[in-house]
């Protein structure tokens, strides 16, 4: 939380974060407006600690920019296919944009019919979740969104990726305080915490993954190597395997299979769709409903468990009164990957 | 599988079977509309292997009916609230005749719009999640359904029950197959398996519930009497939190608590309500989306993985060649609680 009081911290301002990501975006090309969407959702992750999928997401958008179908001009535009229908095609540009844009469309119908789906189609996706969910629940509503990866994961009981890591956000509205969030991977752990692990030459907890012979294994490189396990044995791989279905076929899109095999080892950030489906808690609920949800959601913390989103919320308060924490060796690569260092920058 | 090998099996016809439960249900003056209904219910469950929620369950409807806010004349019928959210009250009886007349509705607006919402409100509800599920799917419908229970849950790193038993049942169709389903409680274990161990003498796993402090505990009757734990920690307890407020507040219906709290000591069946949401995998999916669902299907029972719903299949289809196989003594019980014994019934 605190990371910003380190010596190797930096602090910025929101608006000088999103001018740095900006102008890094815009300096390889991106059009300005999936800039400005890509720029204000990483700092969104990097103002709330969510540093895994904050700027330091930023240089990698230069492998994914460079893959060759990527679009730096693609323009979204939504269409209702039906009234609960939405897509929207990212046009192998940026999911981010394509879920900004849909999300007016989608919330009004969601108010209207009580519940509507946004498709984001042919998306290159390398932001969280969470943002889309919270935006929508800002707005009065319930949401969910799923979206495949890579088959990184092999279902319980079996021995190779199939799966994707295959994450699960959901938001709910509350009155006097910010939406209940919470954003999860459906696998035992992050991708990125075993490559952590492997970097720090650690051997993994038991039930994180398996090797290429499909034996289970605690040696992260042979993890990577091989398959990831989802989280909850069977009941985990089965939801891992509705969002593979839901956020993979049902719109359209591809499987975290057909997604690995796009990438043709470009290393770009998957290319797939995203799910992503508005409730509307006013069309079935009644006042009862609502206290009833607070209820619940005020004695869960109140004995003593953590609502998910509370670190993200702290985080937010502290960048918010203190500005935004960025270490200072991921600031000093950002500006060395650009043609310029903009003069407005600490 | 092969129980209605055993010399304490009878078996008996599907026909016989519901036969029995119907004269069962009418004999305590249940309407004839939700005996049928509840009978082809308990009937599916029994004849898929599923026991838990098979014909056990007729003598403790008599525990249900005898609640007294219980309905047996109740008669519900679906009411459109937005094309695409329909809501039926099942008025104090049964929930699962409410769900099955509230079907063909649902069906045809999903159908026409891509999606739609069930919500059957003010049911008993007694029965599984999946024969509503895989109904829709067999309608060519991807279909989820969810519920509350009792608040015998405590959130990860909680100390008591808030949430219920929260299962999430998923059903996706297939062209040449049954639908892909599954149907699990958001628990680390069913209630009834950690009563089955007190029964036995037996200690509980770790991580499977709490004492009434609040503490870890492997003592079933402790944990029975505390609070079991969600499974797949924070991961878990997150997604039964939603489905407390998807299938609580969203559909204006009551939390886990508030069931238990209209309970009252009756032992009834939960009373609460029952979200189910249908979704048409044709309004966005193409050729190559269907292809995908069964490459991914395929691929996980391909690599020895299992498939949920295989036991049931398998056990189906013994039960059409070989009948419904039911324990004596439950045979026994049943025809003791009725006031005259059918003369078709073996």
């Amino acid at each position: 939380m605190a990371g910003h009081d380190h010596a190797s911290d930096i602090t910025i301002s929101e608006a000088e974060a999103r001018a740095l990501a900006l102008d890094f975006l815009i300096a390889d090309g991106l059009g300005r407006a999936q800039a400005e969407a890509m720029a204000e959702t990483l700092v969104k992750a990097q103002r709330d600690g969510c540093k895994s999928h904050g700027l330091q997401r930023l240089p990698g958008t230069r492998d994914t920019m460079a893959h060759p179908r990527f679009n730096r001009a693609a323009d979204p535009q939504p269409e209702m296919v039906t009234p609960a229908m939405i897509r929207i095609d990212a046009g192998y540009g940026f999911s981010v944009l394509a879920a900004k844009r849909g999300l007016p469309l989608l919330i009004a119908q969601a108010q209207s019919l009580g519940i509507a789906v946004l498709a984001v189609q042919n998306g290159f996706h390398s932001t969280a979740l969470w943002p889309v969910v919270e935006e929508i629940a800002e707005a009065g509503l319930a949401a969910m969104s799923m979206n495949p990866t890579h088959d990184w994961v092999a279902p319980a009981g079996g021995s190779k990726g199939i799966l994707g890591t295959n994450p699960l956000a959901f938001a709910w509205p509350r009155a006097d305080q910010p939406p209940y969030v919470f954003d999860f991977a459906t696998t035992a752990a992050a991708r990125a915490d075993i490559a952590l692990y492997r970097n720090e030459g650690r051997t993994l907890p038991e039930g994180w993954g398996l090797d290429r012979d499909g034996s289970p294994s605690t040696d992260p490189a042979a993890v990577l190597a091989g398959a990831m396990l989802p989280f909850g044995g069977h009941k985990g791989s089965a939801l891992a395997t509705m969002i593979e279905l839901m956020a993979g076929p049902f719109i359209g899109d591809r499987t975290s299979a057909q997604s690995a095999a796009f990438d043709q080892g470009a290393s770009a950030a998957p290319l797939h769709g995203e799910l992503i489906i508005a409730f509307n808690p006013a069309v079935f609920g009644n006042t009862s409903g609502t206290d009833a949800a607070e209820t619940v959601l005020n004695g869960i913390r109140d004995q003593g468990a953590r609502l998910p989103g509370e670190r993200r919320h702290a985080a937010r308060a502290q960048s918010a009164q203190c500005g935004i924490a960025l270490p200072r060796a991921l600031h000093a690569r950002i500006l060395s990957l650009m043609p310029q260092t903009p003069s407005r920058l600490p």
